[in-house]
């Protein structure tokens, strides 16, 4: 029985399987740096003493770490599959990751969430998820898959252990006017956490949303809106991604009787930044570098996120916690030197999938392309049409009203103003539906440039001043299973292909750091700028819950009036 | 729908039941003391802002604070019954109270779990328990009732709301040396809570037993075992009761980032001091006198408390949170203005038992008497006799051999010597069972006393130096269902009846306190020092697991052995 043989161990009555000597354990629990030995067996920490061990780790004086916990990341972010994000994070410390697979769930739906759990399954980095509950995230757009409340009741019956909650709820809105769906999605999480998602609410409507069951934020920027959310009972998780830096504005909230309540998170993290800064690791350093203790530092990324979500036994070094640690040579630098998770030092290389599901490469299902399929009919004589304007270095959209270029009763492409023609493809269920639109501010000069990273239903988004580099670009995506694609003169660039859900690499992670490279280089050739991201900027012109003009599968949509809207107007 | 009034409330669309206006809020969760309204619905508070109200108090500037929550105690220890012990707590400000229903259990087993649960059900003031995990306490005492693992685990699934987990796992050798019932009842708690009791466990062992579950401790009296449990993962609770004292020695453990992980509670507090100190407000007098901050007072006595037990929407001010709240003048006296639970002003004087059970007021089944019960046979010629000697203000007994004073073939009491004799009559099934030996120490020159609270299977005991006076003491007890009594010259000089169980009183709280004083006045006419509480010593004296010389119903124990021994050498 495994309780008997921890205790048989625990009491020195046979060996353990690992002893840790010569360490200062930075102990989460009485908050304290204490010099002792560490015995493990099975997996498990057996508590503190200088136990007979079969295998003896000389720590030389170094500090050890509870392995660090993650709280609330899109793996898809990185672009890489979870194995080698898991791997990547676990050489960075991270020991357990509260992941939301938003991103593929709005793909592939619950066989997407399976996927994720079932390659994971057993790795020793823990990797546990909170149920989407915004997929789709509007009706404004087709996604590939639908989750319903009882969806989600019945994936946390189905992974009691590894579905946690339920995942940012965004549609704050419907909270707040009770709609029936978003209701039984909160009711159906019953105890569970549910993390928040509501960027300024504030006041009244905060008070209601936090009633109804979110417990969690994530999307404070400003120290006032963290600290409202903190006084009212909400869990901070100060966000620290690759877009998305809150750190340095919301370490002020942390104070010696609060920090409980407040965990480090990355939301988004690119896999260039992960590679090269690294993960929580990074964060703390970050934090401690503005004069947080690096105790309390390691406490917001470890216990306090563990308990938030319920999780036992993670994020501590006691007898009873899962045997994750991280040995660091001096907590300011936190470079890590080692990584121990369920008792082991890591060796990520060995890691494999525990499960190989093949649709998850089948994810890109269009219509026929005809050459047709990019025409816009021209306005009315006099009419201007509605373009959607980028914001460089911003998710936000402007719209412009201007003359169309206008060539054989068409609609063009006009790069010497800056517009480029704009395509979204349905491209879960191959209905065909295309909405089609005008861009400004990508820079684009020649060729075309599409993704099937869209957020948040990841169709196929292109943008071109050639149709036929714009087909081309699209029939490649659909040919690879999805990815990022520069096109010009009817050859291809470069391809980032992602062929996982049309969001992930299957590459290593240098390959896919060194490809982003060279991908943006590639569109650099076609004219667009060096203060912009040319893909990041496509993924989330497909966004219709950010302002204020965007273009989805079905149509462009004024997000002002959170309706459709028409190109001429 | 509950959850849509609160939320048409919160967001202001229709009026809140009441709102608390000018009041400085100790904000338990941001670690701040902030001036705001606060507006309550239903008995939930909806959060922070000037709601339109039916009903406005002006706090005048006072300070909010949670209701306090007491995480363990006994509360048969107060002589009280559970509604009016209620009624004092909650004029000192408690909200929430996690009680071992020890005593209880043993006289009464599940039986006597379902009253306590019922008579306090839908009391204002929100009564939770832990499942007794020692009854009967040792083999070697016939107890009321046994409590199995399948009893544990068959009230959990009745009690699912109000049975939180595992009391105080006493029988540490039990769980050290994996006694299969002893790690039953550990499996049957599941996930729940499990509260530890091992007081000087230290090193191997104690980490086995925190492996093995229990993830509190209340029993530490020193600092650096203090420290090490919480080292070891455990959720130290700060014990400051009427007998037993930690606060001033524990302190120092309190620092800036381990505070969460520790609480306040009282263990036993005796109804005298309840009423003249308080009850979690004096420990936090006591605290802040102490230096401690009132704000970090105030989360251990309230939230740490309420997250160890994992009890959600206690313990804070917050939206969701039940309205459970204290306003006070000032933190430091911490003198309690008033206490609101569920959203209104306490009016205890109007609570009452919600279901009654007269069987237990009907618990004292003893066996015929007859006048040679008490007969001690003389040892042989030489042979000297076993004597418990009691230590002043102590629960520990130390073991005299003594040449017993011996008339007509029998071992008498020896006033001169200060020798009684002692009795321990089985009180629950009748049995007949009694137990003989001597005692020395309580003074007693006359008459007898007697008490059916007795440690820990609470039969019933009796010392007396005539056992006329033994015998009507015993029949005393019997008829009133139990209580404290003293007896002299044939006459009972006074009773303190405590028919609930034979452990607690059906009378008010001052009445009974002033009847405690009586009965002491009365001892001390039989000759007990000044300096002993003779009750509370005899109430000890039936305890087989603490040091040295015992008496149970079924005889003497030699703790030393845990085993049975002979009055005669």
């Amino acid at each position: 029985m495994p309780m008997s043989i921890l205790l048989h161990a625990a009491r020195g009555e046979t060996p353990v399987d690992l002893l840790v000597r010569n360490c200062q354990v930075v102990n989460v629990l009485s908050g304290e740096i204490h010099p002792c030995s560490v015995g493990v067996k099975n997996g498990i920490f057996v508590g503190f003493g200088e136990y007979e061990a079969q295998k003896v780790v000389d720590a030389c004086g170094r500090f050890l770490c509870p392995g660090l916990i993650e709280g609330h990341i899109h793996i898809e972010s990185t672009l890489l599959d979870p194995i080698r994000f898991a791997q990547v994070a676990a050489a960075h410390g991270t020991a357990v990751v509260v992941c939301d697979p938003h991103e593929l769930a709005n793909v592939m739906g619950l066989d997407g969430i399976r996927w994720l759990l079932e390659t994971t399954r057993n790795l020793p980095l823990d990797i546990r998820c909170m149920m989407p509950s915004c997929v789709p995230a509007t009706h404004l757009e087709t996604s590939g898959a639908i989750i319903t409340a009882q969806d989600i009741a019945a994936m946390f019956k189905e992974y009691p252990e590894r579905v946690l909650g339920l995942a940012e709820m965004m549609n704050y809105p419907g909270v707040l006017y009770q709609d029936p769906q978003v209701m039984g999605k909160l009711f159906a999480a019953g105890e569970r956490p549910i993390d928040g998602h509501a960027p300024g609410l504030s006041g009244f409507d905060l008070n209601a949303y936090i009633l109804a069951g979110p417990g969690s934020d994530h999307e404070a920027c400003h120290l006032d809106e963290a600290r409202e959310k903190l006084r009212s009972g909400m869990h901070v998780m100060i966000r620290e991604g690759s877009s998305e830096k809150n750190l340095f504005e919301l370490l002020p909230l942390v104070n010696d009787f609060n920090s409980q309540n407040c965990s480090f998170v990355t939301d988004d993290r690119h896999c260039d930044d992960l590679l090269r800064d690294g993960h929580l690791d990074y964060t703390i350093r970050l934090a401690v570098s503005r004069g947080l203790s690096p105790l309390r530092a390691i406490q917001m990324a470890s216990i306090n996120t563990a308990r938030y979500f319920g999780l036992r036994h993670r994020g501590a070094v006691a007898p009873g916690y899962r045997a994750d640690f991280v040995l660091v040579d001096d907590l300011e630098s936190f470079s890590i030197f080692q990584t121990y998770l369920d008792g082991s030092e890591i060796s990520p290389a060995s890691w494999r999938p525990a499960a190989t599901d093949l649709s998850v490469t089948k994810s890109v299902h269009l219509g026929e392309l005809n050459s047709s399929c990019l025409d816009m009919a021209a306005p009315m004589e006099g009419k201007r049409v509605r373009v959607i304007r980028t914001v460089p270095g911003q998710i936000v959209t402007e719209m412009d009203m201007i003359q169309a270029l206008v060539q054989n009763g068409r609609v063009m492409a006009d790069p010497e103003a800056d517009v480029a023609k704009l395509a979204v493809f349905e491209r879960h269920h191959g209905s065909g539906g295309v909405g089609l639109g005008l861009v400004r501010g990508l820079g684009l000069q020649a060729g075309a440039i599409a993704s099937t990273v869209a957020h948040d239903s990841h169709n196929l988004i292109v943008a071109g001043v050639s149709d036929s580099d714009m087909i081309l670009a699209v029939r490649t995506l659909a040919e690879c299973g999805g990815g990022f694609v520069c096109v010009r003169d009817g050859w291809v660039l470069y391809l980032l292909a992602l062929p996982l859900a049309g969001l992930m690499s299957d590459q290593e992670p240098e390959t896919v750091a060194s490809g982003l490279d060279q991908l943006n280089a590639s569109a650099r050739q076609l004219g667009c700028p060096e203060n912009i991201n040319p893909f990041m900027q496509l993924s989330f012109l497909s966004l219709p819950v950010i302002p204020r003009l965007r273009l989805t599968d079905r149509g462009l949509v004024d997000v002002q009036d959170f309706a459709f809207t028409s190109l001429v107007e």
